[in-house]
C-alpha cells in the first residue's frame, strides 16, 4: 500500500477553511512550562470537529457534496462532532451506531437533528452498515481518523498552539485511532518534539510500530470509550512512523489521577481519554528535560460531570 | 469620607507582581462577538488570588509582611483563595468562618494549610472576630474586596483581556462586594464599557448608585454563596459611580440557564455567580449593539460538577 502523507499545506489550507466554523480553542499555562490546549471546549466537546469541517468544507469546495448529505459511523465523539458540523452547514447527517450504544449518547445525536440508525453488536459491524448505506445513497462518508481531509483538518490544533506559545518544545497527544496524533505531526513539521501516548490497554500505534504496521490490539479500561479504535489508522500509522513520534503507555490509574488532577487545579473538565496525555508526565512516561516546554492536548470534555471530583 | 480610588498605575504595578504567581486566564470566542475570560481556572478557582497575592506581595516589597502572616474572614472564594496565596508563599494563614460553613468547605481550607476558626452564627460575626484577632497577633488582613491591592489584583484580570483580545467594547461582569468590578473599571480606564451584573436578590450596586452609596440589602438565591455581600465596598462603590459602570439586574433562573449554558456548549465549569455575567446576555438586561465585542468574565468555577449538567 503507498505511504499516505499529509503536509504541513494541507493543514494550512485546513485552518484557512474551517475557520469561523471551528473554535480557537484556549491555551491554559498550568505551571511553568506546562500548557494545556483546551480542546475540551471545542465544538461537540471535542477535537473531532475540525476534521469534520474540513472534510466537508473542503468536498463543498470541490463541488463534490452530494444531496444525502454526510454519514458516519461512531457511538461517540466523532458521531458527535459529524452531527454537529452537519447542522452547522445545513446538510443532512446518517449516524450508525451500535446497539449496545447508550440511549443518552444516541438521544444526544438526535438533539443535533442527525437520524440515527442503531445496528451491529460492535462498532466494526455498524460501520459496515454505514459503507453500504453511504454506497446506495452517494452520501459522503466522513471517517473517524483515516481520510486525509480528516487528518489536516485534526492537525489545526497544533497549529494554533505554535501561534498561541510561540512554540514549545513537545507536545503530547493521546492517540485511538490516530487521527490528532497524525495532524498534529504533519501540522508541526519537525517545529516540536511529538509524544504519542496511549493506555496500557488500548496500543493501537505502539504494537503498530513495533510490529512495522497496523496490527489488531485488544480494547479495554477507561479510555475505551473515545481512544477505542482496535487498530491504528493506515495515515497515522505512515505519518507517524516516518517523523519517528515517540510512543509511550501509561496505566490507566494514572489516567484516572490526571484528570482528577484537571479538575482540582484548574477546574477543566476532561473526559479520560483527554486526560491520558497529561498522565504521561504525573505517572513518568515521559519526563521532559529541565526547562522544556511541554503543551499537553487536553482532546476531550465530553463526560459525566457528576465523576470530576 | 474621601472617594478611595484605583488607578490603571496601580493595576500594572499590581500585575507586574503578580506575574508568575496568579495565572495568566485563558479566554475564549464562543461565538462571533463574544469572548469568554476563564477566571474559573484561576488557582483556587476564582479572580480571588490576583488580589490575594498583590495584596501579600505588596506588603513583603514594602517591608511589612508580620511573623503572624495573613487573615481573612470567609468561608468561600475568598478563603480559598488567601490560603491558597499563603501557601504559595509560605506565610502562615488563619481563616474565620460562621459556624454553618459547611464541613468540606472547611476541609478544603485546612488541606491548604490554613488554620481555620470557625466562629460566629453569620458572616459578619466572623469578620469582627477575625479583626480582633489581627489586632492581637499583628497579622495582615485581607479584606474580600475593600482593600485598594485587593481591588488592583483583581482589575489584572482587564489588563490580560486586552492583551489577548486587542481590546473589547463592553466587559460584563459580577458584582458581589465590587472588587472585581472595581479593579476591571480601573484597569479599563474608559477603553471599554464596564456592565455591573447583579442578581435581582442581591442588588447591592444597585440599590447603592440609586441611593448615592452603599445601602444594606438582602441576600438570596443562587448567588448567595459567592456573591453574597450585603452591602457594596466602599472602593467599589466610589470606582463605579465615578466612572458611571452600567448597572443590569438577572433573576436567578436566567442564572441558572447560562450556567448550564457555558457547561453544554463550551464545557465551562462555571459557579452560579461565575454564569451570572453571562446571563445579562441571555435575559435581555444587557442588549448589545449589532458588531458590538463583548467580553464576559467568568468570574468563578468552585461548584460541586454533579450539577453542572
Amino acid at each position: 500500500m503507498p505511504r499516505v502523507s499529509v503536509s504541513i499545506g494541507d493543514v494550512e489550507r485546513a485552518a484557512a477553511r474551517i475557520a469561523g466554523y471551528a473554535r480557537r480553542t484556549p491555551v491554559l499555562e498550568a505551571a511553568p512550562g506546562l500548557v494545556l490546549k483546551l480542546e475540551s471546549t471545542q465544538h461537540a466537546g471535542s477535537f473531532k470537529a475540525r476534521g469534520g469541517f474540513n472534510r466537508v468544507l473542503a468536498a463543498r469546495e470541490a463541488g463534490g457534496l452530494p444531496e444525502a448529505g454526510v454519514i458516519a459511523a461512531s457511538g461517540g465523539n466523532h458521531g458527535l462532532a459529524v452531527a454537529y458540523v452537519a447542522r452547522a452547514l445545513g446538510v443532512r447527517a446518517e449516524i450508525f451506531v451500535p446497539t449496545v450504544s447508550s440511549p443518552v449518547k444516541v438521544a444526544g445525536l438526535r438533539a443535533l437533528g442527525a437520524e440515527v440508525t442503531q445496528t451491529g453488536a460492535i462498532y466494526a459491524e455498524a460501520y459496515e452498515a454505514s459503507a453500504k448505506r453511504a454506497a446506495e445513497t452517494g452520501a459522503l462518508e466522513i471517517h473517524a481518523y483515516d481520510q486525509p481531509e480528516v487528518v489536516a483538518g485534526q492537525g489545526t490544533v497544533a497549529l494554533e498552539l505554535l501561534e498561541q506559545t510561540g512554540g514549545v518544545d513537545t507536545v503530547l497527544v493521546a492517540v485511538g485511532g490516530g487521527g490528532l496524533v497524525a495532524g498534529i505531526t504533519a501540522a508541526l513539521g519537525g517545529r516540536a518534539r511529538v509524544v504519542a501516548v496511549e493506555p496500557e490497554l488500548i496500543p493501537t500505534l505502539n504494537r503498530a510500530l513495533a510490529a512495522g504496521g497496523p496490527v489488531r490490539v485488544g480494547v479495554g479500561g477507561v479510555g475505551a470509550d473515545a481512544l477505542g479504535a482496535s487498530r491504528i489508522g493506515r495515515i497515522a500509522y505512515d505519518v507517524a512512523s516516518a517523523a519517528g513520534v515517540e510512543s509511550v503507555l501509561v496505566p490507566d490509574g494514572a489516567i484516572v489521577e490526571a484528570r482528577r488532577e484537571l479538575w482540582r487545579s484548574c477546574r477543566v473538565a476532561a473526559e479520560h481519554a483527554g486526560a491520558a496525555a497529561l498522565a504521561a508526565l504525573r505517572c513518568g512516561a515521559y519526563v521532559p528535560s529541565p526547562g522544556e516546554r511541554v503543551a499537553v492536548v487536553v482532546c476531550g470534555g465530553n463526560t459525566d460531570p457528576a465523576t470530576l471530583a
